[in-house]
């Protein structure tokens, strides 16, 4: 059964080829790195590969005569399938924090990653690249088929203005004005979006502004002040769990 | 109403000594450094202090000739209560993750830290001070009036096998045997303790002796693999949300 596709497979690779029986995908160099070094996986050795669209692949690792390597697809080992999650609206916060924030958020199922630009917001720039980079990481760990996309880092006013209707924003309300989570979602466990503010919290204007949207509903996180990735990685866990 | 003890008090230092009027109680070299230099709050500001059975004081900030700095308890602000809160044992996870979770741990209510060796436990070594450290900031910042109790790092067995009945302990089952978490809490929503397993799960022993317990539940944290750091903090996070 060593060649069956059903046999479980620990590493997972993302990949951005696309992908399908007989195909060559040469790995990147630090997936090549990896492979060989860290893993010191042998010539032949099967590892597992998705790109988002086609499916996962069981892949046979080929070592090239240099540092690189190449994967064979071998066989699909699950077919592809929509991964619908909550969307994460954040005012970005700094590094390894945010390094942090979307690792778990991808763990807790997450579609889309939103940095938003809130008044108190001090962080100005916000390295997709990194985000991504966490993601996939996250994404090859927890055994997703997809990665969560990642949005443009946007005011708030602006993304809030664009919204497409039938997706409750669930915001966290650090003032006690919300209803506790569980309660606040209802039955309806189908389309959520989390939306947490920066360190210092939402400006009055801001929470007006939120209040005012008929597709938002404020959320109470509990008695004690959580930084914002807490929140995050709380209110994640809370919708996962309330649809458990 | 600058004066009244009711005035909100951003910075909050956690202090060994024993608090009542007029008590005067030397800074550590790192806190009057923190106060002195990173705050540079001045002479006579305001801070709020807590030791975990005492209460909330306000106190008055006073710097001696060279770089230390006392502080003058003023008044009482909030008076000491019993946080009583969920407990964790985990297997050790390294460095940077263990930081993050006992952070994000005290966020949301743990009462004790209990870092349990299992069978596929890598980390040998547990360093308390760490532990202790990072509790104390996370207490500081999310508005705590005590500290959690941590753990000695002990056999997973040994706690199991001491255990006080009256308390559940819900456990991760990666193997997919629980019942959704929410589901498995029940009605009875005050004692509650989470044991999340090693990166690589729980031993089928270890699963077996967990199940035979009379206080134990197996319970379920959703369909993807959640590092041992995710697993804890989205049980902490289910139990705060579903006591709401």
């Amino acid at each position: 059964m060593a060649s069956s596709p059903q046999v479980v497979v620990a590493t997972r690779l993302w990949v951005g080829a696309s992908l399908g029986e007989g195909e060559i995908i040469p790995a990147t160099a630090s997936q090549s790195h990896y492979l060989r070094n860290v893993l010191k996986i042998s010539e032949g050795g099967r590892i597992a590969v998705f790109n988002g669209s086609d499916g996962e692949w069981l892949a046979e690792v080929r070592f090239s005569a240099r540092k690189g390597c190449s994967l064979l697809l071998i066989a699909l080992a699950r077919p592809q399938v929509v991964e619908e999650g909550p969307w994460l609206l954040f005012a970005p916060v700094k590094k390894y924090r945010l390094d942090f924030l979307v690792q778990k958020s991808v763990e807790l199922g997450v579609e889309v990653i939103c940095p938003v630009q809130t008044r108190r917001t001090i962080v100005r720039r916000v390295a997709k690249k990194r985000i991504l980079a966490n993601a996939i990481e996250a994404a090859e760990q927890c055994g997703r088929l997809t990665l969560p996309k990642v949005a443009e880092f946007s005011p708030l006013s602006e993304v809030i203005l664009s919204w497409q209707p039938g997706r409750t924003l669930f915001w966290g309300d650090e003032s006690g004005g919300g209803v506790p989570a569980l309660r606040a979602f209802g039955s309806d466990l189908t389309k959520a979006a989390f939306l947490i503010g920066p360190e210092g919290g939402f400006e009055e204007s801001e929470r007006e502004f939120l209040t005012a949207q008929s597709f938002t509903k404020a959320i109470d996180l509990g008695p004690r002040i959580l930084r914002s990735d807490t929140a995050g990685l709380m209110a994640l866990s809370l919708w996962e769990g309330a649809r458990g």
